[in-house]
């Protein structure tokens, strides 16, 4: 390989790396904000949105919501792997909307059965970090409201809900092939 | 810059290239097959599994399931960007996992209200390419079991619910932010 041949070869291959890193960085659907929550002083993350499925779920009640679960690579790789307990640095996610009736989609089944993401409700977030979170099973928790966090009192109903158990580092979500 | 250096530098960018496109287009959660489904010659696109989330959906009846779609890259722009028609390249994924109560979620929130990803039932995809398939509103479809395509006569109820309208590229499912 001649310089000048040299010289397209790395150019090209940078552009190629360039636009690769930017589609996995872009902020745009992220709704990023600089504030941190309360307590495990967590910011929401760059991008997130742009993270994979981890798996879905409906919670009825007082949530009546329609919620998905998205992780970081950290996270899907542990996921996929099974890898137990989760690594320093998995970010999970958790997206939900309100759990609304699709009129549109009803008409065409020709029945009620059809229910869809309305506005969405609040963002949540797990950080696993062994040492920074010792004391909350490694996990740090934060909740985002229109990309604000919510109160000090809300991020206090996290840990008693997602204590570790012993034989798996628990998180509730499964990954969902 | 020295030939040793150029070399050097060529290198680095060279692996963060390939790991950047390894990550995109590894196939290992996307259960590719090569059979094609009947009517739009439609095989399992790889690594889709690694899509980013459009949104989720519960569909009762018959269905019983709770549903996420996934866009591939000219999906996502289109969705985001509010793009119509969307543009030639445009996949939508349609995952679907039975809908089955969570015990072990239940007994946490002292009641019966959280539904998960059961079992996953079928996959479906719409492919938009305005050309080829100009009959079905430039849009073809398929459904797979199993990582199998499902036979004909599935496939022939796909279009009369999938119309286009004149105003709108219809594919039922709107971006969730």
């Amino acid at each position: 390989m001649n310089a000048r041949s040299l010289r397209t070869s790395t150019l090209a291959i940078a552009v190629a790396a360039l636009a690769c890193l930017i589609a996995f960085a872009t902020p745009t659907a992220g709704r990023a904000s600089d504030e941190a929550a309360p307590i495990y002083g967590i910011t929401i993350p760059t991008g997130y949105r742009h993270w994979e499925l981890i798996s879905v779920a409906h919670e009825a009640a007082d949530f009546n919501d329609l919620r998905a679960m998205l992780g970081n690579a950290v996270a899907m790789k542990a996921f996929r792997n099974g890898m137990l307990p989760f690594p320093d640095g998995t970010i999970i996610a958790r997206l939900a909307w309100k759990y609304v009736p699709s009129a549109e989609n009803n008409k065409v089944f020709g029945q009620d059965q059809s229910f869809i993401a309305g506005p969405a409700t609040n963002i949540q977030f797990m950080v696993k970090d062994s040492k920074k979170y010792a004391a909350t099973g490694g996990w740090g928790f934060a909740e985002f409201i229109n990309g604000k966090p919510a109160g000090e009192a809300v991020h206090k109903t996290c840990f008693p809900c997602h204590v570790p158990a012993k034989d798996k580092d628990y998180v509730f979500t499964r990954y969902a092939p």
